[in-house]
């Protein structure tokens, strides 16, 4: 299933629209301006559980017809939404059980959303058959395009139906106690468990002193595995039900990115297609931004995803909500689509009259004026859509470099207390992506159950957690040519965040020829140097942990410069078989991981897109049926000037014909048809 | 009523005094000492439940007796207080509905004060019928000057009882669930409401988040509105006794100035004399301080009111207790007189020897010495309020510019999420009036309900909730030869915080001839220019947010200097009938903010009290039976020179007659009889 | 009873050893180890509550058999620990009073350690029989050394059986619930209590905002009393239990030294030996580490304690835990010995493989290598604690300084609210001490129940509650001739927080010879000036709280310099009998204290250890049976020179003969056998 089963010949351009909240004429009005603004699909019935569902025993869909059949008289699609986010009060008031229990032990009352516990029998009941209504009611109905389970799954609960699901989670995991209580070392602090109903949910009730530190890892590591497939199964509960009325239904729900709480990869094969929310902070690098499309579109093995929610102008939730500057709308939309985005879609056409969302940009504001700057650029961005038509649909972005990005991994090096409370996992992964994605590399990422074959480098950093058969799927990787650089803090621990025996760098030490002796831990501002050596040139500054590396049987890059153990070795590089295998004990800056990914890529001959990228710039490729298409995107707020050796081409978007050096306007894109026109 | 009805010849002055701490030897010490301090007014039975009701069924007065006989026999007079607000041991044990659910949903139990539950049957019962207590036994004695009830009312309870008053106070208000869901917008995130028991308290349990964030704003106001309300309730339970006992009583209770979870104008009717507790910290400017007086004289249209509680020496309970320098208790008593105070106390007489005020200042140190610099300064000011007599009594303060300052916009504005969450209602209405205040002009603050009619200037920023009504006031006012100003954020939402149809500035869009395209926000530290022009001058810093305003007809006063939107409009103002409407769209640094209320003034003929204020000093003028009084005050360490054009007076402190040019001693006060003596 | 007690004839090395997180195997690797590593003392048992005992009737020791027996097989001793310190999963679920509640209210559910209610019934059953279960079964056997109950003693519980208890402990302690009132000032706020089932447990729910602010400061003072006296209860019952078996068992638990919710002076009676666990930050100064030595020695009079734990390379659980560099795990536990130590040991042997002390530092790490930094220096260490021998046991730290150190001051003074939340008992009170440190004086930390007559200084800071009787106590010793100095905020409040009549320093007053007439506070960063005079020399910054001195009867010998109370006293000395009594009202920086306690020896004619110290080098003499033993150890990382005017002698550790210039490596020791070798 792929973007291009959907019934468009065009990219799906639009976003989330909420007629329920207003009166009959307004609906008229929106349509009318969707038309002018070049949208076709409209996420509809999002959060509208009690009016479809007024009580345990009534449908009533009367408005949600009206909504669909207003879209079909203009031939607009439908992204539709089961509606079961937000529980009704009525059956957060008559069935309590619902309700979540929050971290701090707290049963909560009706109110919010993402408020249902997935153990509820209630809402296990409830939300799928309102699914399984809807599936029936619209099967058939071409106005459909796709369906919208529940949104924005998240969060989790510790009620005491969790805590009972929890235990038969881990009967059917552990078989045994004695298995159990030697996955959590439970007897550590005499934390043994001699009968199943002894087992706790983790929270400050319990083991947990904080969300980010418990005393029995193995306990919290499984309670988020088990919480992250309870929702998951919320999600198929429903995803069955409608499966069950329409057996080629398109459907997902919209994911978030790295969103700690849920592992993706999980749930990436029961969705039909990737779709996500991006909501980028103003001053967020483009890096940072280009890695989560990048993370969403390798979850299904680089199949393209759908933009499903961005803001046109602002947010309402950041602390505080810059307006996107002129041109940013656009230029991160089209970054989207450089990534293997093949819809763009907004959160929302028009600004709620009232509640917490109120102040959250739309394509049309309270003023309700089509004179202005955001609705222009959101119109201009439709005309170019339409333009552009179906060539880039379903092409895929091919990728050489892979960087490894598994929820286990991070989960447990955060559960883990010490060596440094300022391990940060995403930011340590965003910073290799980042030195990989300012050359031109493309990069996909991957975790433990993806196919390595076709990459020529694979990089981690924080592989604290190395899941089972990780170590061998590497070592084949390295000895059939590939290069692996394994960063800091790797192999620590297995899947039950048990250290490895013989310490880290475990099932890894064979394959990079060193060991770990000990880490040592400055605090922020403090820092150590990268002195290259062996062919490499520069000093790095280096910062967080420093790995103190023996080696048994490799060569040393790099050492450190400072402290006690200056010149001691900080990066390695072992031959095996066809390939290498690297370690680096360190977190070097910006500068010394460019040093550090480009020489990897130089080792496994791996090329960039450009020889040489200016900052600021984002280039990126997508090959398809329709073609092979070179993306440049100019991040900054001056014109920027790229060479790309060979390049002959059009620029869809302008209708530019290009040679060698394509010139790109401040915060300009260019999307290169390649070969096409020249 | 007024606090010339009040039996006092000169202005009242004391404070609160705890004999119940200590032993009966010490009564007769701190009584010799009112003398020598010329205190002749007493605060007294403030916390004295439990003695005065050891239990449910008896009361015991004798102390009371013996208190009030006391101060009788030595011609003192008392505030006599109601004891209810903090509940005996015994109530919270034997009957727990009369304690409090805090905010996280955690059922308090016997401790502390402020702590009942403002709709517990308990208190309802209890509170009042000790007040009625207290009246029948003490009518008629001359020693009773007024009846403080209950003390520092605030909080807020989240109980089952207060959940059932609260759906009882909606369907009053709403009537039908259709009008409520509608006003809370409620269909936003499925929150509807089908029946009346399915409503909430907005706390950590249901829609909020945290104190300052909510899911549903329409219902965290309605429970400030709720909360408020309940609180006077209970205020007027005890009111009402009392007066049932005693006619012609003066009651009232001691407010806090800009306190946020009441809605003191709703209060002020229902108060005799506004009276109100100061305690500036240690560098909280002077403009701060007098807007809180203006404030509060402002709630009963400019009465007078009493200095009910200030520190001596130093507080307790903030991070750091500094002392008062030197003639700043001084300085700052006179500051409340100048602001419309007829009433100087203080709190305490004597520090409590054990228990969280222990460190609080008081007249009497623990030493029990008077040959102290506090004990000296507290007798200095008691013999100048004596020589001064009454000749100030009951004199106004008039004004002809107003600032508006409105609860409900208060609440609305800070419960809203987004632009900014630097957005500080206090912080930005301060800074508004500070500049009027640096300038010298007399300032009253205005709500919803307020007359305007006697004033040249109208100013306002977050005028972000606007009542009903308050257009077609504001319009008239403008129409009349009003000159209105319209801040930041003006016009965006309704009574119930529903935006208004076609966006800001709503209602007030005729007026104005502009309307708000976006609003941009940008961190704290980022800012942009206001550049002045079509007469005015000067660039001034900007900052917070930054409203793109699109003139349909005006006049652009000022432009954004910077940014994408430099050089749109950022003032404007259009002429309309007699007066003007201006309209500003951002957070001017305070040279700006002068700039802009000085030319506010110029335009509506406006003087202030003195052509050329030196920085650091306040000029106000009170006027009344007894004359017109020029207040000089000088809140610097140095000499002060002022230049009063046709002042010929005598100041009444210093008995220095004075004419066109005014010296002031640093931290100096003069109180000019204006005429007098020339 | 001391260390001499114990079957060992060289200084104990060893530490905390957890085989039953390990298979056998690993058993025989570890007692290798400890060979190796001249390891002699284990510490185990300390967390198995649940293998020992798997359900309520059901005893298991076939484990501890065979770890015991191993360690008796290689002539190891072991430190027994009862394994009490974390309950049984079992015992939590089946029997839930055992758990605590917290802070905050909210009852506990399994998990974590230090978990047990003091005052549970199930938990006062079960510990105890197991602690006297284990002394039966292992009486008479000498493997056994000492008994470790359980362990780390700690927190607090504000369960519904705790507030029962803490009546009754009222009850024992006040007789008449008017005695209670009157100590709490209970008046205030109407606090009072009318029956004894009215009484609260103070926290979050009655009368406490913070862990830190109370509104009944009395209320919190007792309860801190309370439930320091119910964990010792806890701790007694156990001592008792296995004392029943076996008389003379040398029992102990482990201290954290200044650890504030525990009174460890009224635990030391029945603690047999000091033993404590020394966790510096890396960067706490040696001084701060030394106090808590210190402390920890004069707990019981200057009996050699045990430092029972501290890391051999980094902790886990500081926000960055860096490595101990080359060298500082050997000077710091030598820092131990010079203060009194007479073991020297470790947590941990190995590192657990999982659970939230994995990464916590051990003898031996994951990797398990022996060639490693950490495991040489363990072993280098142990190899000069077996030279030493047992020359040292038993000596004594003979000191003529003192510094008082009491818990109920510490309590008091910081639960009161004001002058300035800025106060920090421990850091007032370490900077007292830095200053005689810093100068090479020998200190004990003293109460209210020491015998000071063998001191010719003793200094406090903040002795803000005065118990009973020391006003006595401290005016004999210096009618005796000594010298006391009388810091900020002394002698304000009596035992049960009640300031004394008359105010401050109370009883203190006659013989300061000065009283206080207010006390200022500035925020950190804004200073005052001590201006020294009176044949004293310099000024000096002072900050945090600024005492206004009024002088009765005393000399001058320092004025503040700066603010409004520039020019009077903030220094005084009063010469009474043989002695001097001495007040400071302030707090001075380092160089002021230096300055102060250095004229407070000349003027008792202490001498320091040696004439002049350099800076970061530390001296401290013991003197036994086996002679006179000077210590210098070099905290910097450079070489140090020290003069000692007539010393001939030996470094044990070195071997080196010296005479009195004394050359120190970076991080280097001496331990000089004064005359030997000479």
């Amino acid at each position: 299933m792929t973007i291009r089963s959907l019934p468009f010949t065009k990219m799906p351009y639009g976003g989330d629209w909420n007629p329920e909240q207003w009166e009959r004429p307004v609906w008229d009005e929106d349509v009318a301006l969707f038309g002018h603004a070049g949208i076709d699909l409209l996420s509809v019935n999002i959060f509208a559980w009690t009016a479809l569902q007024p009580d345990k025993d009534t449908y009533d869909f009367a408005r949600l017809d009206e909504i669909l059949a207003l879209l079909e008289s203009r031939g607009l699609r439908a992204c539709l939404g089961t509606s079961t986010a937000a529980i009704p009060a009525w059956m957060a008031t008559r069935f309590p059980d619902v309700l979540r229990t929050d971290f701090q032990g707290r049963a909560h009352k009706f109110g919010d959303r993402h408020n249902a516990c997935p153990n509820s029998p209630t809402y296990r009941r409830f939300a799928p058959a309102l699914a399984g209504q809807l599936a029936r009611r619209y099967a058939g109905r071409d106005v459909v395009a796709l369906w919208h389970v529940s949104n924005e799954f998240g969060g989790a609960c510790y009620c005491p139906r969790c805590e009972a699901a929890f235990r038969t989670w881990l009967r059917a995991k552990y078989g045994t106690l004695d298995a159990l209580n030697h996955a959590w070392n439970a007897a550590f602090w005499s934390q043994t468990i001699t009968e199943w109903d002894e087992i706790v949910v983790p929270n400050v009730l319990t083991v947990q002193w904080t969300e980010r530190s418990t005393a029995v890892q193995g306990l919290t590591l499984d309670y988020q595995r088990f919480m992250s497939d309870a929702l998951l199964g919320a999600y198929r509960l429903e995803a069955d039900a409608i499966r069950a009325e329409i057996p080629d239904a398109v459907i997902t729900t919209n994911l978030m990115g790295p969103y700690r709480p849920l592992d993706y990869r999980a749930w990436a094969p029961h969705l039909d297609v990737i779709a996500w929310d991006s909501y980028p902070a103003p001053h967020d690098p483009p890096a940072a931004v280009s890695l989560k499309h990048d993370l969403m579109r390798s979850l299904k093995a680089g199949q393209p995803f759908m933009l499903m929610e961005q803001t046109p102008s602002q947010t309402n939730w950041q602390p505080v909500n810059s307006l996107k500057r002129p041109g940013v709308m656009r230029l991160q939309s089209w970054q989207a689509v450089a990534h293997g985005a093949d819809a763009v879609m907004f959160f929302q056409m028009r600004r709620s009259v009232g509640a917490c969302e109120k102040f959250h940009g739309a394509v049309m504001e309270h003023h309700g004026r089509t004179d202005t700057r955001v609705f222009r650029e959101v119109a201009a961005l439709g005309a170019e859509l339409r333009a552009l038509g179906d060539v880039t649909l379903g092409a895929r972005v091919p990728a050489r470099v892979a960087v490894w990005f598994d929820w286990p991994a991070w989960w447990a090096v955060e559960n883990s207390m010490g060596p440094s409370n300022a391990l940060d996992y995403l930011r340590e992964v965003t910073a290799l992506y980042a030195a990989f994605h300012a050359q031109g590399y493309a990069v996909d990422l991957v975790g433990s159950d993806s196919d390595l074959s076709g990459y020529g480098v694979v990089a981690s950093t924080l592989l604290y957690l190395l899941p089972a058969g990780a170590a061998e799927t590497i070592t084949a990787f390295v000895e059939g040519g590939g290069t692996f650089l394994a960063g800091l803090l790797s192999g620590v621990a297995d899947d039950s965040d048990r250290v490895f025996p013989g310490g880290p760098p475990g099932p890894l030490r064979d394959l990079l020829g060193v060991w770990v002796e000990e880490v040592d831990a400055l605090p922020p501002g403090q820092d150590n140097e990268v002195v290259m050596q062996g062919g490499l040139e520069g000093t790095f500054a280096c910062s967080l942990l420093f790995e103190q590396l023996r080696v048994d049987d490799a060569e040393v890059l790099a050492t450190y410069g400072q402290d006690f153990y200056a010149g001691s070795p900080v990066l390695t590089r072992r031959r095996v078989g066809k390939g290498q295998a690297w370690k680096l004990g360190t977190s070097p800056d910006a500068a010394g991981l460019r040093a550090v990914t480009r020489a990897l890529c130089d080792a496994a001959g791996v090329l960039p897109l450009v020889p040489e990228l200016p900052d600021g710039v984002e280039v990126t490729r997508r090959e398809g049926t329709g073609g092979r298409f070179l993306f440049l995107l100019n991040h900054t707020a001056e014109e920027r000037r790229v060479s790309v050796p060979g390049l002959a081409g059009t620029d869809l978007l302008s209708g530019d014909v290009l040679g060698e050096t394509v010139t790109l306007p401040p915060r300009g894109v260019r999307v290169i048809h390649e070969g096409a026109g020249a």
